[in-house]
């Protein structure tokens, strides 16, 4: 099935300890894009300016992405500079310059709307409310949020939620949307607001999916995949996006949700997020295969994997 | 195989959110054996003081652990008190008193001489290496150490390190030993000061070993298992210990080891650890069934497993 993905298209200047670069073809949707085109058709709609020429374009393009959701708008894309300091899970923001992303509302073309799965990037709540009020057919939808909509649009965001299937945030966020600090409790407040399961990813640590009662009838036993040490992330940027891209593409590659699809679904997030990291931007997303996708997962396999 | 563990024997007074004791049963070396005496005989060398009775013995003979290496010297019995607050995996020390701990020199009975396998638990590391040094036969020997070993005394725990086979410690332990933030960088470095193997433990996110090339002829690749979420730590003193009494003991168990060997120690680690975190103190470790301990174990794998 193929996913509608929205969210930001961004110009990012990043340094971590292994560097820095200038921007450099970033945001939620193109990570998530990239992602998931690895498993499954990807649609997007995002904003973009006139500083997004067609050899950016064509990044997406040459994963066969459907861009004709990508509105062309006057002035200059969304641009974000951060740095990553010895806490490579946290980064402080140097700028954020919103440019056309102040004034995005998402336009869906007639021909993305027999999209059976969405997915809403870490944009305003409002406007991923919006979008999955227009997609109202869909049969699963799949979002993301931060922080900053946490604390500063709230009430919007419960009303997102409750129209969310499968929430992926981290650990932080889990914590500060519930106001509980241990997990287990986190995750059932958060199930509380309207997901049906809830993705919250430990960074290096892995990632856990969290159920409700009788979701996708599949019982209500947590899940854990691992994440693979690494012995230099270049470049956090994007992983939680390529994560939900490997998560929701490998969902929607399989047509139906049962426990092992979820299950495998949370190893290839972490599979992707493995790779994201490996270089700056979306370098490694680009060029990858899917038999490079799959040895990886058996290496994320046989790192937990019990006889 | 019998295995035997010198450590600290400790009257333990503890606040967490959960509520508060005073003076309840504690110490590396009680929490390890309760633990490890689910899986294999158990000796334990140690040293109390006046005011550990007859009752406070027979809860480690009632798991019919070995305790004729604990010596009653004049005085009282070490005792620490401490607290955690919200992040329950760092504890704030509130006191310490050494007292007979302070002139501690290990003793080890004649009947413990043909262990197998032997555990060095969080005491100084001169202490730890005298010994090993005593026990020159034993096939396999894991270790643990701390932070306060780690800064004042690098340079005998340096020593030790070439004598242990398999250490454990925690992410801050790993990373203050090796200098290094990266997890699998600083797992490398540790290797390289003698373990051929280091199982870092992630507290709520699980554990992983690491291998030096060639190590017990099974392959570099790391392992990871995880961690149960549960919704209540009501006191984590001893998780450590726990968790390395699970893993020894299952290996000791064994009689030889093998990758799959190893796989299953460190679950069975990670078991042993969510049981003592469940109850203050030593309680849930003294009444378990090993029929308790096997279910949870497949709880953990279905937690991780792939078909």
């Amino acid at each position: 099935m193929s996913i509608l993905v929205v969210g930001s298209i961004a110009f990012d200047s990043i340094a971590t300890p292994s560097g820095r670069v200038e921007n450099m073809l970033g945001g939620s949707a193109t990570y998530f894009s990239l992602s998931a085109s690895y498993f499954t058709d990807v649609r997007v709609v995002a904003v973009v300016g006139e500083d997004f020429t067609a050899e950016h374009e064509s990044v997406l393009k040459r994963r066969k992405i459907d861009t004709r959701g990508i509105e062309h708008a006057k002035g200059r894309t969304f641009r974000w500079g951060g740095q990553y300091m010895e806490n490579l899970n946290e980064a402080k923001t140097d700028f954020t310059e919103l440019n056309v992303f102040e004034k995005f509302q998402p336009r869906i073309p007639e021909q993305y709307r027999d999209s059976r799965v969405l997915f809403l990037g870490n944009i305003h709540p409002s406007l991923q409310a919006a979008v999955r009020l227009e997609m109202g057919n869909v049969s699963l939808t799949g979002g993301d949020t931060m922080n900053f909509w946490i604390q500063g649009a709230r009430n919007e965001l419960a009303e997102t939620l409750k129209q969310v299937n499968i929430l992926l945030i981290n650990d932080g966020e889990a914590k500060m949307l519930s106001g509980e600090r241990n997990l287990l409790r986190a995750a059932n407040k958060v199930l509380a607001m309207g997901p049906r399961a809830l993705v919250i990813k430990h960074g290096e640590y892995g990632a856990t999916i969290f159920f409700r009662e009788g979701a996708f009838g599949i019982g209500k036993h947590p899940f854990r995949a691992p994440a693979l040490p690494i012995d230099e992330v270049k470049d956090p940027t994007g992983a939680g996006d390529s994560f939900a891209g490997g998560f929701m593409g490998y969902i929607a590659s399989q047509g139906e949700i049962n426990r092992e699809v979820i299950k495998r679904a949370l190893f290839y997030g972490g599979v992707m997020g493995s790779f994201a990291v490996e270089k700056f931007g979306t370098e490694r997303l680009q060029s990858l295969t899917r038999e490079e996708v799959d040895a990886r997962f058996q290496i994320f396999r046989e790192l937990t994997h019990l006889e």
